[in-house]
């Protein structure tokens, strides 16, 4: 069950005790100046961790709007907790596997810089604030109230040197991947997606010996999106025919 | 097995018992002027229906380039038949589509008009030229011998009169929505993807009378094209499960 609305704004402080809530400015001019809401409506708050309120926007205010709980409903935690982990492609293509990744419902997303890599970050933060706004509008098209999680950019080996990996798959178009039925899975997963020039061979010889499943996806070369997308569909699907 | 090299070109009249092939314009400018190769140069040509040659440049010529046979080789037919029929959609997001289900090996496009179709077609000839242009393109950055065939632009109802579909599966928000593992499917299927406002309740009647198996996405709002990558992933690896 899903509680709808013409609108859906993101506050991230919301609170099961509350009973009011101001937005930020930005949420304010995007709910109030974008989308033209008027004082009286309805509007669908989320908190991005699976907390929503159903309430009525008493304050429209492009600045600061003010809404008064009508109804809260909780989430369960969903039962799959995948990571992308995906090396950084250059323009919009980066946004856009962000947002269609938010739709599909993954838990966390580690952009990851990588020997052929051609993107520079030369101010992560601001980059990171970039992306973590792209995240929050997917979840407002797509209904889901459950935010990703943001990781701070990190070079491969220095991921793999830190966190160990528990169960994780990377998808190769080398002649030793496995086919998606052949995998070892759990419920939490790391997907790992390489550059548009693919990940090196030493890389791969490193995330095979950290302990990550190489996965065929198919014949074709595919690009960076299609395979991010492809992969965590299938990926998903397979982890529900775990069962329980 | 793949002939690999840089460059790719696309020769529709390739022809088993022929040796040497002249490029079409079109064709001639991209491999020369835009990728720059020259003569001498190791060039890999596909007809779009399975057969490649690995060939020679021998007239590196913007308008005619002549290519010589060095080798040959004929993919066997893919195992699976899907089609995407899917209600168009404004702007690039059509053609990225395309491109993307081309990359992931799909059979053939049906392009649909629905209720809530927002976009008119009003010059389908020229349409049509420009989608087969990135159904081209995108076996050629793929790597992929089977060029889709894209069918004409037809109203849902009409398609569903005229053409009676065998095994059909149609993305759905309904609660009535099965899981993949639920459908009944074969090697050849029909995938529907509704509009951006999806298909209407009288639309999926039809759908579904016409013998269309509903299916889930997942809990969240899924944009057109990230429904159509996801779907077409999950039914390919579904169909990989069925066996031979």
């Amino acid at each position: 069950m899903e509680l709808m609305s013409d609108f859906r704004s993101y506050a991230p402080d919301l609170g099961l005790e509350k009973s009011t809530i101001t937005l930020s400015p930005f949420e304010s001019h995007h709910l109030v100046g974008t989308n033209r809401a008027k004082q009286g409506n309805e509007v669908i708050l989320f908190n991005g961790t699976g907390l929503e309120w159903k309430a009525r926007l008493e304050k429209a205010d492009k600045r600061r709007c003010v809404l008064i709980k009508k109804e809260a409903f909780h989430y369960n935690r969903p039962t799959k907790n995948i990571t992308l982990a995906i090396a950084l492609i250059k323009g919009k293509t980066f946004d856009s596997i962000l947002r269609q990744a938010t739709e599909l419902g993954i838990a966390r997303i580690q952009p990851l810089t990588t020997q052929w890599t051609q993107v520079q970050i030369k101010n992560a933060e601001s980059k990171c604030k970039k992306w973590q706004m792209q995240l929050v509008e997917a979840c407002k098209q797509s209904g889901n109230p459950w935010l990703p999680i943001l990781s701070d950019p990190k070079k491969l080996d220095q991921l793999l040197e830190e966190d160990p990996i528990e169960t994780a798959v990377v998808a190769s178009l080398e002649s030793k991947a496995k086919n998606w039925s052949d995998l070892k899975l759990s419920r939490a997963v790391t997907l790992f997606i390489g550059p548009e020039g693919d990940f090196t061979p030493d890389e791969y010889q490193l995330l095979i010996e950290s302990g990550a499943q190489p996965v065929s996806l198919g014949p074709h070369v595919l690009r960076s999106e299609t395979a991010a997308v492809s992969a965590l569909s299938v990926l998903s699907e397979s982890i529900n025919q775990i069962g329980d």
